[in-house]
């Protein structure tokens, strides 16, 4: 039955495998195979003798694009797939793999078990989940709360689907921003800190979900992010950390497709936090885990009272899968730094590290504070100490030749130069900024292109706390395209309080 | 800034709006467009001077598919873009609607109001909706129950996206079945029953959602159902009724996308249902209509607590919409008549109309139930004396008669042969049926290819109340593949209590 002739089609699906048939092809044979549905590609490797196979998204094509006898699969279908061009295959309905119905069942409220999250993850790892099939899950997940004991599941579930690092350490520090609050970029300050302090630190971090930028899309600015788990043991072996993109590593390979349908959602819920943000410090090697909850009326964690029960839910899942866990709960009233997107958060960062004049205090405070806890928590430095060890090792300038030595080893990249689109905005009143609301300035820098656009994004001229007249340059928006400025000018004045101020005495 | 040449791709991708662009364009330009981002096309249609635009999913190609300069467009969003091959079009990232912020709040759990649904529905009818986007809205109307004037409002503003049919006659009958029973197609009965009986039925249905075969999917078998309003409307006052398909109709095009996506979750939430249901009743013209609910534990309404719950929504949402309803709530053991799949329930259908003796009695004896209680409702026949007319009509073949002509008038098709890949399943024990799973069984039929394979299905030899002995025929599977076969068979094997026995004495 592999009637067929396999084409490479340089189609871009992003994690999604599209298989692409004759119409033809459909009306001659009786596969049973209509536009959307699931269908199954199979063929011999030559090489092994062995059967492999792949399952996608059907579309159903006429001329042009292929020829009647030929099935063509997307790039990472292709890839998959691992067969050569030309080679023969068959093509058959698939029908929804059988752990769909727990996600159903889930969403209708059933508990699930470990085996039910091995049966689910392991199919959406590989590929066999539609983009429908994921949002239900992911919606289940959010709607449907897990339990402690499910939640360990479902975390344990997400670590067994791929591959784990191991670095012959006793200690591997790491540390994780649950996220919410533009600019806040502090791993790139406390990992060279850490390092030049003996600390093991082989931070990966994730491009950003629903943010303008993660600490992957900032670090990629000033140096090469993708690492393979070659290069990111050398890295770390000869300048003791390193910052990473995760995504690169298949550390998590179901949380990477889950976030797919996440990040359009700009939905986090939080068994997926807790479960994605575990199962990556677990498989990235990491023994000691700072976790910063963000708290405040504009970021992901609203109250006192959530982060409170955050923390509980990380510790016990922590201290489950055997990681030793510590949360610094702080207080987000507006972004950290000056800077929202990859390129603008880049150059805050520089600053700190190089103790320039202007250089943002708030990201320096929250840096070494952080920095002090991981010190004191791993037992390089005794309790209390920690945040003045920090402090000396960035005022001497070590931590900034350790940056650069990170830099360095993962491979340096030009920074981009500023965008070329670009508008001011005033202060609407004058006063004292009381809060700058954090999902709206974000949705400025993403409507700006941020993060796909590196110079994307927003410049705050001024943050909270600061005095501003009426009329004075508030923020500016960065942009690379026109028609991108104009979408983040358009949102930017159709909300109200993005800014809030003092009343006045 | 219309710098590409529109290109029409003929790649069907069902319902979604795909745009194609060469990655070096992407390179090139400072569009800041990435794979699955969501762009805008948009040119001047040089006969009208105006601007045309549509928005879709991104996919970025390489060489073969288009040239740099070019955009293709997949069939839909060639279509709805309407402006010719080669024409000077520009592209842009767009953003996300924002209808869609309205879909997330209420994922939070907040009301939505008129316009709100307005709103996402005018959008989704637009297909500016994402699948990830309609998944969210799907599922937020599964799980964020509505109250009764959200329900009305949703179910208006559903009415509000499409056309409405108008038939100048002050009663026009309808009915229609919520589904979950296979082989329930009553409405090919009792259509030509009350037509006969001088009463306006043009009964517009859907083709499949969740089951193996749509009262749209059984039709065609026999007779063209995608008929124009035009069309409809002569078929209608020639014949009296019709049996048309409503996706062809636009009629709630909002509720046509949206079960694109309901359809791989196989979940039916109670909202859409009753929206769903009433808003196509409301623009195919109805005055008067009945609903039939079917109850059983393996039905869709598994409780006569819950059919009790779903009745009080539609008449309250009917009144509220002018429509006047009556609900006919029946019992569901297991399926109707005998075949399940489109051809195989047409012939169940012939076999009722042409009085042959081994047709259906359930299948007969529930069309002329519905069917008397239309004509009572709609005051053709005085209270208690409807079912007698319809037996009437029936057995003199003056419903067969009105049937033929239906057929003619829509458009006569040749019945499918029989499916070649065929397979028996014997009872496991001896004894007498008291239940065949609804659910188990249809997704026995769905497996074998129905309902996009007309002839696929399953031909029960028994029926709930029939007694067998130990390996008599029970049930034939029918496919038009042999992967489809074995799909249908492994999956019959793999569940429990497809059929179940009454205890012996």
């Amino acid at each position: 039955m592999r009637d067929f002739r396999l084409k490479h089609l340089p189609l871009d699906t992003m994690r999604e495998h599209v298989i692409v048939i004759h119409e033809r092809a459909v009306q001659n044979g009786n596969l049973g195979l209509h536009p959307l549905d699931r269908a199954r590609v199979f063929g011999i490797d030559s090489q092994t003798g062995k059967q492999r196979e792949i399952t996608g998204v059907l579309n159903v094509c006429g001329d042009d694009l292929i020829e009647p006898d030929e099935i063509g699969l997307s790039e990472e279908a292709f890839r998959d797939l691992g067969l050569p061009h030309g080679a023969a295959v068959g093509a058959s309905l698939a029908v929804a793999p059988a752990s769909v119905d727990l996600v159903r069942s889930k969403l209708r409220g059933k508990r699930l078990r470990r085996e039910d999250f091995d049966a689910i993850l392991t199919d959406v790892a590989a590929r066999r989940y539609s983009r429908v099939e994921l949002s239900m899950f992911v919606l289940g997940c959010a709607f449907e709360k897990f339990d402690l004991s499910e939640l360990t599941d479902f975390t344990s579930a997400m670590i067994a689907t791929g591959e784990q690092l191991r670095f012959g350490s006793s200690i591997v520090a790491d540390k994780h921003c649950i996220g919410g609050v533009p600019g806040n970029r502090t791993t790139m300050i406390v990992v060279p800190i850490l390092a030049e302090l003996g600390l093991k630190i082989p931070k990966t971090s994730s491009r950003a979900i629903t943010s303008p930028a993660g600490t992957g899309d900032t670090m990629a600015v000033l140096a090469d992010v993708a690492l393979s788990a070659e290069r990111l043991y050398r890295v770390v072996e000869e300048v003791g950390g390193c910052i990473a993109w995760g995504g690169a590593l298949e550390l998590a390979p179901a949380d990477d497709i889950l976030i797919t349908v996440e990040r359009p959602m700009e939905i986090d819920t939080e068994a997926q936090m807790v479960a994605s943000i575990l199962a990556k410090k677990k498989t990235a090697g990491a023994t000691h885990v700072l976790i910063d909850i963000p708290v405040g009326s504009s970021a992901k964690v609203k109250t006192p009272e959530f982060a409170e029960h955050l923390s509980g839910l990380f510790m016990a899942v922590g201290e489950r899968i055997g990681l030793r866990l510590e949360i610094a709960t702080t207080r987000a009233l507006g972004p950290v730094g000056y800077g929202i997107g990859p390129r603008l958060e880049a150059l805050d960062v520089l600053s700190v590290l190089r103790r320039e004049p202007g250089a943002p205090a708030d990201l320096r405070e929250k840096s070494l504070m952080l920095a002090g806890r991981l010190l004191e928590m791993t037992g390089v430095e005794p309790p209390s100490r920690g945040y003045e060890a920090a402090r000396r090792t960035l005022d001497s300038g070590a931590a900034l030749k350790r940056f650069d030595r990170i830099v360095d080893a993962q491979g340096r990249r030009e920074m981009p130069p500023e965008a070329v689109w670009r508008r001011t905005l005033a202060a609407g009143q004058a006063g004292r900024i009381a809060q700058i609301d954090c999902w709206q300035i974000s949705r400025v820098a993403k409507r700006a292109g941020a993060p796909s656009n590196a110079s994307a994004g927003v410049k705050l001229y001024k943050n909270v706390g600061d005095s501003v007249t009426q009329g004075e340059p508030i923020f500016e928006i960065h942009a690379e395209s026109d028609s991108q400025l104009q979408a983040a000018l358009e949102y930017s004045n159709s909300v109200r309080r993005l800014v809030r101020y003092d009343e006045g005495p």
